[in-house]
């Protein structure tokens, strides 16, 4: 049987992939190799793969990574518009994409994107059965496991990097739904068809009781595991309770298993979360998942702003990251509204990354503070410029300096003449510039 | 002597600010009153005051509140658009707004805004100063601590409620900053307009020597002093360095005097701050100046996205707030390139208060977590014409879901058909509405 990644770095197998992370991370490869072996970093790439892809490596220790979903749905399904979101995405450097698709047909937009795509890509297969249960009134009681991993397997096959399966939400956390008393229930699309499958066919999670089979997959194409939160909460008041807990505890054991097989897995995270309880969330999940990287999506630090749920998720995001997150899945401003137009993905992409780097630098990534220093000294040296040019979004940041110009190009409107750092180098001695001419 | 509302607070007797801010706040008249008398908390309301004011109450368990701040500069410089960003941020609920005018008639902009604002009004009068200084060519050592008072009085007869004074930037400050290895130095306008002072006058900061005449004109006008923050960071690899713990000693040194004078008075905070270092700052400022309100600007976590740092300043000040800062000043998506229009001003307020909001469920505010509860049931409800109607945004929130509707109005496009919410109950058993009904 061939080695997988994981199974080759702890064997110290040194592949191309260990020497481009640890490059890209500037951190040693050793600590790249021990990282995969133990399970705390993934890097996600199919071996089937018909194009090559950044080696992009997830986890403890690393820079944070982020993800853009895109994906057509039933009111919206343009194969082009999403080729647009994809390049989109890849300019404003996300490090990963998540083909959600819905609508249209969804194999053929797949592998447009897979094709496409210079970073990994991610898949949650259960959509696609779900899509074609809906579209051909197919009762649930008819689906079968088999039906699951055929269209598992086939995006495996396309070239698939990563994929998020929805195991851990089992028949008991269907019945802690039922008793209990959440004010959103289930809000994982993921989450919602499994419950439906559970509740109709009154047996286990199909996802569950044939995890073996699942991994054997994951063997055969190099396919991360992204073990999904069906039970993610979707209201701050139902921030980690007890169905998110219990689920989180079959998420360990998956994990667990996952590793013994020699298959990367990461483990996806709430949700709505209130400030509080981001640091307890972080925390549990990297205890009961022994470090696996944690993957999240927010966490929506309050429900009350739709319209400016990139920036709820950029509060919350930013301290999850700090605390331990691993990857950040984007929120556009378009969440619990709509699909997000090809603007609003480019600018979720960057404001995620905002996020990320405000972890990185606190937590002192070594790759991470010289950006901000670059950027200070800049401002320092009033050197317009290259603040722009170091600008995370220089389009952004010329557009508005640029839209009410300085009568004096030495300094910015909002000040003018009693610009503080001119004021005060008009009363220090001189600096050091001259003696460098020396 | 009169008595000051701080005076009163102590002396038992209910000022209708005390019960207006109690209902506000839902808190008992009686813990208001505390607050004011120990000086945790105040309410800023000049006694000269040509219009009525809504009593804003800032500091210790009370909602986190929001400033705007606007003004004109040298290259931008009309009342109208001054009075019309007014409206604006009044309109999306800002709670203060600071007039920082450097630019035309000064005293006829701020009597323009005064005249016209229904909530407190800010300024830092030492603008006025540095002003009259650059335009007139008067040279530093010309300018006496009369020439300070002169404006200082009468921008509190004017009815002013609340005036920022560096008066904590001392010789000593000074003397830090030149042996120091800031990477920007002073960042602060009034804080680098008073640095030159030191300076050129070799004298101590005249805000901080006569101190007690500025505490009499507080007297006088029932002036809350804010007391600024001239160290404060202005890149996150200068956070929480000597001069700005200096700096705040000598604040905390100030707040003594003042609540020793029935003065009340609020301490300004940073600035450029990483995120490992925020919670560390809101601490020992509560520590140092004994529980003063805490008037924080950002603080803003990396230094690299100009144009986003509406968004830096949100991760920052939300677990800014949730770690103790009382009053947040808004940062628009213009700062460090231009004066914020009126859109960035609107946007910069709504913002602020998510992040302000966000705070106060988690620190669990009695008047905050209702609306989140109700969004999300209207959310579990479908009910999209109440969702919107509780977005702190409606306009924008309805502009998302409009530019592209749904073809089944029960839902919204990012789902479509695959509505997590409308599958759950699908397989939900029928739940206790009916019940009601009975």
């Amino acid at each position: 049987m061939n080695k997988t990644i994981m199974e080759k770095a702890h064997a110290g197998i040194e592949l191309p992939e260990f020497t481009e992370v640890a490059k890209y991370e500037r951190v040693s490869i050793d600590k790249i190799m021990e990282g995969v072996a133990a399970g705390t970093i993934v890097i996600t790439k199919n071996n089937v793969r018909p194009r090559p892809i950044r080696s992009v490596g997830i986890g403890s220790g690393l820079l944070v990574k982020v993800n853009a979903n895109i994906g057509t749905s039933q009111d919206s399904a343009d194969i082009k518009n999403e080729l647009q979101k994809l390049e989109a995405l890849v300019q404003a450097k996300s490090d990963a994409v998540m083909d959600l698709s819905t609508g249209g047909d969804l194999t053929a937009i797949r592998k447009a994107i897979i094709a496409n795509s210079p970073i990994p890509i991610g898949t949650v297969p259960i959509y696609e059965i779900a899509v074609k249960q809906r579209l051909t009134g197919t009762p649930m009681i008819k689906l079968s496991a088999n039906d699951i991993f055929k269209v598992i397997e086939e995006q495996a096959k396309q070239g698939v990097d990563f994929m998020t399966v929805h195991a851990g939400l089992t028949a008991r956390t269907v019945e802690m739904i039922l008793r209990g008393s959440r004010t959103m229930n289930v809000v994982s699309r993921g989450g919602a068809f499994l419950f439906q499958w559970i509740r109709f066919n009154e047996c286990e999670n199909p996802l569950y009781e044939n995890f073996d089979r699942l991994l054997e997959i994951c063997r055969k194409y190099e396919i991360t595991l992204s073990l999904g939160d069906g039970m993610r909460p979707g209201a701050v008041v139902d921030a980690t309770d007890q169905p998110q807990i219990e689920e989180l505890l079959t998420l360990g054991e998956l994990v667990d298993r996952a590793r013994e097989a020699g298959v990367q897995a990461m483990v996806e995270g709430p949700g709505h979360v209130p400030i509080d309880q981001i640091e307890t969330n972080m925390k549990i999940q990297k205890q009961i998942c022994k470090g696996a990287p944690f993957y999240i999506l927010g966490p929506v630090v309050t429900d009350i702003a739709p319209g400016y749920d990139h920036i709820t998720s950029a509060i919350g995001g930013a301290w999850a990251a700090y605390f331990g997150a691993d990857f950040l899945c984007y929120v556009t401003r378009t969440e619990h509204l709509s699909l997000p137009n090809i603007e609003a993905v480019r600018e979720g992409v960057i404001i995620t990354r905002i996020a990320a780097h405000a972890a990185d630098i606190a937590k002192g990534h070594p790759g991470a503070i010289n950006w901000d220093l670059q950027m200070s000294k800049a401002r320092f040296d009033l050197n317009w410029e290259r603040q722009i040019s170091l600008a995370i979004d220089p389009k952004r940041a010329s557009f508005i300096r640029d839209a009410l110009p300085p009568s004096d190009e030495e300094v910015c409107t909002m000040c003018g003449e009693f610009c503080a750092l001119k004021m005060t180098k008009e009363a220090l001695p001189k600096k050091t510039s001259e003696k460098q001419e020396i």
